[in-house]
């Protein structure tokens, strides 16, 4: 049995949040539904996450959310790996490429950029004590800014985060997610 | 060498928080100067930080900070080892029970709940994909609420987040840190 | 570059036996084209894997898919959870069960005796060294028998030699499976 | 308790089989008769056992006996490491070979060819989803063929299979193997 | 190329340690060759081995034998395996036990006792991190002394201390050992 | 309930021991005190740990105290990182080294040579079978002469024993080591 926790009634600017949900994608993804049940812990939330990956970056929303995939492959989040997998595939508009980051990211064909990229970030998910400056020194190598830098780990760090909250809770993705952009 | 990335200049409420620091703590902690280069990252990290660690909750704040210390054990990160340490220490008025969450939190004598909250936070640090049902009905049989577990989750989560921003870009504690609550 | 072997021209069994895939299948799978710069190689993969998957067996041909998937989500093995991962949503009729083998098998609703199953074929892939007797006591208590605890472990044995091949060799499965019985 | 299954009547092809393993070993492998309980099974694992082990190859036997035997030492396959670390000796004349390929493949004095041959089987074995190009081309700069390369993944492979079965199925070596060769 | 030492003239006892040495075994242990290059480490770690492995203690000198072969066999020590595998032999009368225990101890058909003694020995081993009252339990449960756990403790801890110089030097076995009481 | 052994009465020589040690610590070590059971196990013990520590070598003391640290922090062990990380702060004058050695080493600003000898000796702790030639090539490189990798490997396998006797036993460190050189 997952948690057992009542929403709140929403307030103003999360019901006009959920209202834009439903109207661009459908439904309300369930993580957003999972943390009504407090409205300040939903606001902290969805702002780092929309930050992270919504706000500018030298990393495109595609790249974030080939991080995102690549790091709860490695986690194995079932939750997030359905969510942003079909995220990838509707991106990349690849079907292929967003399966491959699901299953094993070094199967896919990437540029150096992105394959230095996702190695940073699965060996930070898996390794976090290991990384140190030559780890840094090859994303500067295939062109990343140190504030890409920033951005990488802390993508990865987020989705640390949100893959181990999903899996205590027991957290299960919207069902609409599984056929999208296949 | 960690990432060269500039401070932006403060806006007049992140100056009274960075005041408020100064005051409390003769410094401003380090994380928050490094997110500093960019004010809504700084925000969102700050928002979520303070809601987890501060707001009202069913896990004590010491308990919280015991969480923080027994994740970044596993994940071995010096920044957080050293600035959460040092918080289990004067909450808890005890220096060694700080020691022994840094070196290996099984060597603490814990009451049952405690060492509940620590094992699960330590499995699902290590090993999130296994986490299941049993392991929430270990938490409700010692008395956690179902609030409780996801304030468990979410601060296991934050600092398997954090460990990553701090090991990726090699960000150092503030000396203060070590010699307090001795 | 995967491995550079040049197609041996067929003998009439495995022309019939392609031949018989593209009537079925619309394409001859590519571990058999792999396998067939060798028909003597190619008979005996073709032969273990037919008796194995398809001859009567106390296990359903579903179940069987099932621990294919399974052992190959452990692997993270891209051809073996592409083309397997296909033929457990159009066995079970259930995508999302197919997508939650690939994933984490926990997260899958299962009976017991299906998660006992999977939970000895997983642990015989990841730990083979510690499976025991008590190991098999679980399968036997819900009800399979001598000869399904071994066609649960050839099984299990056959996708951890082909999920090798495979990797090592970078074989790419059809694109068609990707699409099927979504 | 070993699997319970009751050996089948012998065909006359696997009659003369197990006849001829009488003359030549002294005994049949207690692999084989585990497999006799069905003779399809039986015929498709000694099919596929002859041609890796026996057929023409540009691995020589012994060198194909060598990975089956670093591959069991990862695995810790008790009925694998009695059968083929015997082989080992008696093919190469050097029982301490034999020794050193069960306890750690690592301390034998190899030639480039044959330590690039076992480094790639163990990680093969102990990390399959990380094997790339690169792992390919140490192959290849040592000298081995594509159609070799092939043939140390399947070898490698085979014997991730049977380890399985041996520790699934609890089975035994014939006591036979353990004084030959030393 | 092993580390390159040379060995110190023989003081009065130790040439009469070593001669005893020559006339009981026929050669002098490398491992003491190795340690000769001084006089105070030789002393020092043939008193801690003398009195861990001949001393009077609770387990018997064959039980001390076992615990170094499933101990090395973790560590795939490949000079503690050859020389300690040979003394589980001739000890016990029974080569089989040796090679099972370089194999894998799990495959051993032991009594309670020795199968508890060592579980304790490989998870003391691999974990010791792990190690609490529980496993403590489990050793007092099959009838083990307080004095008896400490042996049981430090026999395994010394072959964690000797593993480690051997594979950090490369020292070989004496090739006697391999013929030993087959 | 760690082990419940009674000290056996001190012989003069110890007593002069222990005299010292309340003399100079103002305790004796309760590593001491729990060998103190058995007089012939506390000379071995304190005679290797004497020569290893405090005889003459290449390393220095405060660089055997480093190596103390970094392999015990690997094996968590509680005792000895709270005895020994005081004995890096007290010989460093820099009680951030001795956290960071606790911690992580690899946050340690060191120079290229105890960088390389806290690597080799980190890994011989944890995958001692995979030392090879080339690992002390490494240390040669930085200076270390053919006695000096005697000696770090030394100190290291003494801490994988004494680390897991500590575990094993449930020894804990005189409180008075927590507060030393902070």
């Amino acid at each position: 049995m997952a948690l057992d926790l009542k929403p709140a009634p929403l307030d103003e600017a999360n019901q006009a949040y959920f209202d834009k949900c439903m109207e661009k994608l459908g439904f309300v993804p369930n993580v957003l539904a999972a943390y009504s049940f407090d409205l300040a812990k939903l606001n902290a939330f969805a702002g780092m996450y929309n930050n992270l990956m919504l706000a500018p970056s030298g990393l495109s929303k595609l790249e974030r959310e080939m991080i995102a995939v690549a790091v709860s492959s490695v986690n194995r989040c079932y939750y997030c790996l359905t969510a942003h997998g079909a995220a990838v595939r509707a991106l990349s508009g690849d079907p292929i490429l967003g399966e491959q980051l699901v299953m094993n990211y070094r199967a896919a064909r990437l540029e150096p950029r992105q394959r230095a990229m996702l190695d940073f970030a699965v060996k930070l998910t898996e390794r976090p004590h290991e990384v140190e400056e030559a780890d840094r020194a090859a994303l500067r190598k295939v062109g990343f800014s140190e504030q890409d830098i920033w951005d990488i780990s802390a993508v990865t760090g987020f989705f640390n985060l949100s893959n181990r909250i999903a899996s205590a809770t027991d957290m299960r993705p919207n069902p609409e997610y599984h056929g999208q952009a296949r």
